[in-house]
């Protein structure tokens, strides 16, 4: 079996987890497979201008799990202007970690993780999953609405209403976001501890071939593994 | 001006109203026209084997309404199987308004609502809109739990906190379900009203030129022409 080569601890029931690419996402499809969920999908929406890179990360790291891999585009541009989803936005670049921290972005996409969550809910309907995972967190992203903790709360009660399951069974899929409370360096701490294949992720809100290392993403991501004492730089 | 020919009640912000082109969704947006909202948005969300026929029904729906129409083209069929997104499984005949409103049928698309509610709670985010229409039904569509009051309510919960304008100035489009009590004659009654134009709008679940009349769409529709007493059947 490949992946993280420990073995899991309970067996559970399958698990639909959304999975950018980027290092949060694939330590929570780490974290999901750690649990012993199966099986395990996973999520990749594309949206925006770094489909490409993305989707390639997103394949690479649900293969390393062995997570069969449900990719869809969503011209959110459409509906959700941001600098994620429109090429005349600029992402904002040279930004502190604590600068982040404030205030909504221009790289905020408008509801996308209630969009996001609701497609993962279709998923999990449909393949009889007990549980969505995400890696959203609360404490990089305060600025996020769509990251507080009262939001996921909210979003946790609608979904016991809105399924077939619910409604047939009082089941319905719980919603997990193991991240939400972690700071980026536990992020890491965890991601090395289940042996997060960090080369295979990318963070980088740029579609570029290497990453910008400006960018919101990209500083957070340094300031992770620089947090975590990881020894190396991982790209 | 075009549409219902009547003055609009009093001036409001602007409002996305979820059209499919069936009569439901035309009937709520003559309402949401007819409370004075303005601008309006007509979001028609095509996910199945329908596309060209609802898309087509919606256009119309939406110009004489004078609302900008937004289209999305989501392939939810890889997510939510369902007669409605496959053309493998087959859209259920011949059963009466009676035995339709029983359990959750093959035309129930998982997390349906909740993935098209998402996506318009997007748009209204970034039109700044004060309010999402959709025309959703608890009378004849008892057996689809995203139909549902308890449903409806705990989406508007969840769709406060999702939003920038919710963090930043405390408020959030309203989700507004103005036929969600009504029976399918109530709908024709208040669609005539309004003057709704019925012969824009398509019901039928299959895609042909023609309704079939057999599909639990066709006979809803049916019946309440029927029962509203309309003189004539509008196709």
């Amino acid at each position: 079996m490949k992946g993280s080569g420990r073995s899991r601890k309970t067996s559970r029931g399958g698990a639909v987890v959304l999975l950018s690419g980027g290092m949060d996402s694939a330590t929570t499809l780490a974290i999901a497979r750690h649990r012993g969920h199966h099986p395990l999908y996973a999520l990749s929406i594309s949206y925006g201008q770094r489909h490409a890179r993305e989707l390639l990360s997103a394949r690479r790291v649900a293969r390393h799990y062995g997570a069969t891999l449900v990719t869809m585009t969503l011209p959110l541009a459409k509906v959700a202007p941001s600098a994620l989803t429109r090429s005349d936005i600029p992402v904002p670049t040279g930004r502190s970690a604590e600068e982040i921290g404030r205030g909504i972005p221009a790289t905020y996409v408008p509801a996308r993780n209630t969009v996001f969550l609701s497609i993962a809910l279709a998923l999990a309907e449909s393949t009889r999953a007990e549980a969505i995972y995400l890696g959203i967190n609360a404490v990089d992203y305060s600025g996020y609405p769509d990251c507080r903790p009262e939001y996921l709360r909210a979003y946790r009660r609608m979904a016991r209403l809105a399924t077939r399951s619910g409604v047939e069974r009082g089941e319905s899929p719980r919603i997990e976001a193991p991240l939400l409370h972690m700071t980026k360096a536990d992020i890491v701490r965890t991601g090395d501890r289940l042996g997060v294949p960090w080369e295979l992720t990318w963070s980088c809100y740029r579609g570029g071939k290497e990453p910008c290392g400006r960018c919101d993403a990209c500083q957070l991501r340094e300031r992770g593994f620089r947090e975590a004492g990881a020894a190396r730089r991982r790209k």
